[in-house]
């Protein structure tokens, strides 16, 4: 068994799920209680979910420590609506193939149980709903002029956070130890270590993270993966596979800087700087210089990804882009991640 | 006649329009509309608009499609404010002199009526009050000290998401086809082709848009239009007339790539590229190579203005700023626009 | 005495102060106040607030001007939520030592009270509780998932804005005749000046600032302050003491201009320019030209700090980082600061 997830769907009015809040998440849950979960409900033989009743779960709440706080809710809640509990339970960890089950994985992501690029996300984007996300909860968007509309006639003010198949991560896990400055900025599937803290500028998107410590006030787009450690300067990019990026996934090692609008479209290894404003795409053409600072050769970005202990410059005399070895290792101390 | 809208008005305290929210927008309506509407309020004749009931409008209904929709959830509606309902008529496209005014021409842009640079918005910032937009809605600033207090004492959240004269698009028009990662960076005003996705870190601003399909991770400047199937990277700045900005209106044309953290100050034409970390301003000299790279001459960037097919690097090796044919056309496949 | 704030504080279910919003802040209180407040609330000698009563307030509402609005807005008050009253006095601008003196401090600097880098803010980092800033007000990280269980379960939306140790300015203080596109980018703390235009992607730390009219549309980090008529463009970086960045606190100047996409780790005179994408950190070697272009010499960019009327470049067709005499001065005029 891949994972099994107790959740609470949102639904349109065609009653199609648009997204799914996961207070119970297991990775491998036990045999015994898929089987039983099976057995009670037949779809999930060939479903991914099925909807429940609260009182349905109880004969399995010894298997389902969060059970308890969600009955204890119940009983004090006073909603008019009614909530739709959902049991989601991936077999194994193929395609995705709905609603609940790419929620699923995506809190598998950010709840810290999955590394980003380790598990098939295949299909995920064809079965998350592009949703309208509002201070009323996530809105289809066919529904949303009417409800616009009404909120105005009554005095309210419907906020509208974003337009996205992905919400952002803070309203459904906040991983412990972490900092998120502008919520906004965090796909709901990033990956964030104890003691990430991302500012303003920074960005993580879905299936990419940071193993912590780290301090992030760049982008960390999809697949790439920072190792604790490193830092991202503001506007520093890691190139995606999107907007001119190419099939290679980026990945950052240990105690790496890439300075304020700097860029990598190579991966790094551990110990690597590279300087302000400088941006090394794969095919940028790099003189490297040893510990003397004589020239060795000259190779394309492409040929030094991953490696370690490089220091990446553009010489500001001759315009030359520039591969030394980084004789200043980045120290993150321990006041560094205390303070911003 | 150019414009008609039918809206609903916030106030302050005053009785001061401070944002208008249109549910219906014609453009060039109906002269028999106008003139009927213009005899019954003759307010109109000179103002832009009128303050009216909802039941005067009733026989006009037949040229009015959404006021069905209106009435229908106003008879539902349970609001204790009352609510001011305009009518606003701007018979030629002159100057920008009233808050309603303005609030259709942004309108217009956003609901992809009217393209950017094709209307007067002459005098639109003398008639924006600068405004908090707030969880309860546009706030005047000078009543919004005690509103904060107010919510304070009474156990609630007043959340002040912005301070400016131009609120976010979204909470007035979302367009069709469209996703847009944080609300927050997308003006009102701003023209969103089917097919348009601004990512987090993507922007743009009124009278600014792309045509669609586009992948938006930079920002779009005031006055610029992205032409269909053209990407801007993360942090690619568009030059805008301000912040040292020249007076040159931008466009980009066709499957052009200003790459990650790269900017422009020309125009491009079709199937551009700008390197990752490249800034062309239109002063740049620029050594102009053949496409078998041998040098033609050298010219400064704004004689390259609009032209297309050309890709712009920075050399690694020299420095040096240069223009070749660019070979690579930007694909942008079905893949890329249904995935980020 | 250094200040005196009476404030209204928000706190977790065991009672610690999560965040203070002080609508009446003195700089330099009478002696008569504080020494009559000590000595009705003893606990004020030893420590920086005690709660208090509303009632216990009335003696010295000859004192306290906001107090007759806090005192009109309470009797028509319908919460039934208990607020809690703070009276800070600190009677010395000594190290952070608590929650509510580390909030005053904040209050100071947004208010334009203190301007930045002339307060002692040792310690205010470990003084303010790392928070889960929602919808429904500060949230303490281990109450989180109980609250956001508990909102799914009754069909509200907790939105979560941020998790961090510093809210946004606007929640406690809008200065009068700023802008601030979007509000999450400019931090309790900050310092903004009258003019003073924050865009999309603007930003302001705590301890930093713009003197005002400005206009920025990038980074202004921790420490740094900007004098009046400096243009920030968009994803500048002024270096911070963070993620690379050395130990001197940057100052920019009058009527400079950072351009887009361009960073500077040095400190700026007046009436300075780095043209757009150009990155000068400390180490950068630049060579200086006199003002008929004749080479003088080559420094390390450190050597130039706060030095006025230079342009900084790097030559389009060398690749070499130079400083020439800055001939265009920026002129920031009325209709710059009236428009973005």
């Amino acid at each position: 068994m891949f994972s099994l997830g107790i959740g609470l769907a949102s639904k349109n009015l065609k009653g199609d799920v648009l997204d799914v809040f996961y207070p119970s998440v297991q990775l491998d849950p036990s045999k015994v209680l898929a089987d039983a979960l099976t057995l009670e409900h037949p779809a999930l033989a060939t479903a991914d979910f099925v909807e429940v009743s609260l009182d349905a779960l109880e004969a399995h709440s010894v298997h389902l420590p969060e059970l308890a706080s969600i009955e204890a809710l119940v009983s004090k809640t006073t909603s008019q609506r009614p909530v739709s509990l959902l049991v989601t339970l991936l077999a194994e960890d193929t395609a995705v193939r709905s609603t609940p089950g790419a929620y699923l994985k995506l809190h598998l992501l950010s709840l810290r149980m999955v590394r980003p690029n380790s598990m098939n996300l295949e299909g995920i984007y064809a079965n998350l709903p592009n949703v309208a996300w509002s201070s009323e909860g996530p809105i289809d968007l066919s529904e949303l002029p009417e409800r616009q509309l009404k909120a105005r006639l009554e005095g309210r003010t419907l906020d509208i956070l974003s337009v996205d198949k992905f919400p952002k991560m803070t309203n459904y896990v906040v991983p412990t130890g972490v900092r998120i400055a502008d919520a906004a900025r965090v796909r709901l599937g990033a990956y964030m270590g104890d003691g990430t803290t991302v500012m303003h500028e920074g960005f993580i998107n879905f299936n990419a993270g940071a193993e912590g410590p780290n301090m992030v006030e760049g982008r960390i787009s999809q697949g790439v993966f920072v190792a604790k450690g490193s830092d991202l300067g503001g506007s520093a990019s890691t190139a995606g596979t999107l907007s001119g990026g190419g099939n290679l996934v980026i990945s950052i090692g240990e105690d790496c800087l890439i300075s304020a609008n700097a860029g990598t479209g190579i991966s790094l290894g551990d110990r690597c700087t590279i300087e302000a404003g400088l941006y090394i795409t794969p095919g940028t053409v790099i003189e490297v210089l040893d510990d003397t600072l004589a020239p060795v050769k000259k190779v394309k970005a492409r040929e030094l990804n991953g490696q370690s202990d490089l220091l990446f410059i553009r010489h500001s005399q001759t315009g030359q882009v520039q591969c030394r070895t980084n004789k200043k290792a980045i120290a993150l101390n321990d006041m560094l991640h205390s303070q911003n």
